[in-house]
């Protein structure tokens, strides 16, 4: 079955999934995003997706209040697709008007859904751990605001592709805040510590999944700060977005981390993801 | 007549002029630009657009070599629109693939022209000034590179407007770098001052075009950093870029600046670039 695109209001064919090329999403990078994830077509999470898209749009005032009638369009692409297991991409930008940065009055917004079957990543990756460059942080001040302002983060993972590894692993002013395109842990003696959910990264729904899960297991989480040497100095490290879920890092650049392989905590933090999602080994 | 639109090998109607929802520049604000300006027919230092254009695209690696056709192509753009005084926007972005950070191989740049009509700003704000307001530079690290990542500019610009004000004059630790969409300079003492043309912003051609009048009048000229201090203290403030040329700041928030009249050398860098570009009180 194919991919299912909708663009404002219609379903299409994907040659037919186009915007104007004054939509400000085009133009200015002005619009929010989610990515999520349907595991045997129930999608995980879909409530805190959407709380944190209303939050992104309320954050750039972008006037979208049908959040409503958008989850029904999400479950009747992901419907349409027919897949069990599929990554939904939902772009929200403020909407076409000729170009000036200051926007018109009264623009209605661009409203797309991309439903791709999710793609299957190696499970040698969860086995063994897969490999992260550091990378400086060259984004913008409001990481938290889940926008198209991702050119940065697209630098960072091309470079990291370059290099054979799976993330990007970010700095700023000595401190890490997160990868390209997922959240970063580490684990040092048994505590877990995160950078805290401030501006400065994206409040990832699964890192607070994690987080959710380790405490339940008693494991103390510090969201706190913590520098590239505390990073490579880690017991663990362990990366988490919609996609991997909770992945090792057990390479830096060329460097193990710790004797290179995956460590318990983040074993017990996949595990128990996977127990929440349904999927095993990634093959729902 | 009507406003011109070239995608990707055509010109067309502005309701066909569309790109995919999967193009690179809708997704990750993956691409380039440039706002070009004729007058008279005359297109004010197409090369040095084209050179910077060149720049950006080497900078953030989309490989598109075509600049002599693209060079073509906005003449004939122009040529179509029958405008004599027009703003020309080019965007090129990475092409069009499925969704993922890292570029697929082998992608064909998606090429965007757009010839508007010249807005005219009313004569006023040259004669007496313009105001502007002082805001966070929230902006990602590389702004020299003329990107799609825009976001935090258009949020500039949007407080500037709803504080009737023209511009937003951007700082960053203290320092003044630049505006929502155009550069700045101070004059204190006879002396001029702009933030040296570093990654941190954009090296506008407006702005060259003003550093070698000055020179070629003599004006002591500093590419230095100055503080939000300097700035509120300084003699004259005026903003530059393809639109408005040279535009004095007469009010800073509530502020005016000096005794809230455009001063001797913003007065000697406006008439003098109006004098290059053929153009007299904005109206060619």
């Amino acid at each position: 079955m194919p991919d299912v695109y909708y663009v404002n209001g219609r379903f299409t064919e994907p040659e037919s999934a186009v915007v104007s090329v004054e939509d400000r999403g085009f133009l200015f990078g002005d619009g929010v995003y989610e990515v999520l994830r349907a595991y045997g077509q129930h999608i995980f999470r879909i409530d805190e997706h959407l709380e944190r898209l209303s939050g992104s749009l309320n954050a750039i005032n972008i006037s979208y209040s049908d959040i409503t009638e958008l989850k029904s369009l999400i479950f009747e692409a992901l419907n349409r697709s027919g897949y069990a297991d599929a990554l939904i991409y939902v772009q929200i930008t403020r909407g076409i008007a000729k170009r000036s940065h200051v926007p018109a009055k009264g623009m209605q917004p661009t409203v797309v859904i991309i439903v791709y079957k999710t793609p299957i990543l190696p499970e040698e990756l969860f086995r063994k751990g897969a490999k992260a460059i550091l990378y400086p942080d060259i984004r913008w001040a409001k990481c938290y605001i889940k926008t198209l302002q991702l050119l940065p983060n697209t630098m960072a993972l091309t470079q990291a592709n370059a290099e054979s590894a799976i993330e990007a692993i970010m700095h700023k002013n000595g401190i890490i805040t997160e990868c390209g395109s997922s959240n970063v842990f580490i684990v040092k003696n048994n505590r877990v510590k995160t950078h805290p959910a401030d501006e400065t990264i994206l409040h990832g729904v699964s890192r607070k999944t994690v987080l959710e899960i380790l405490q339940s297991q008693s494991v103390t989480v510090l969201e706190e700060e913590f520098t590239i040497q505390e990073l490579l100095q880690s017991d663990e490290v362990f990366i988490t977005n919609t996609l991997v879920e909770v992945m090792p890092i057990t390479k830096i650049d060329d460097k193990p981390v710790a004797d290179g392989n995956p460590g318990q905590v983040t074993l017990i933090a996949m595990d128990e993801f996977r127990q929440l999602t349904g999927c095993n080994m990634n093959l729902c």
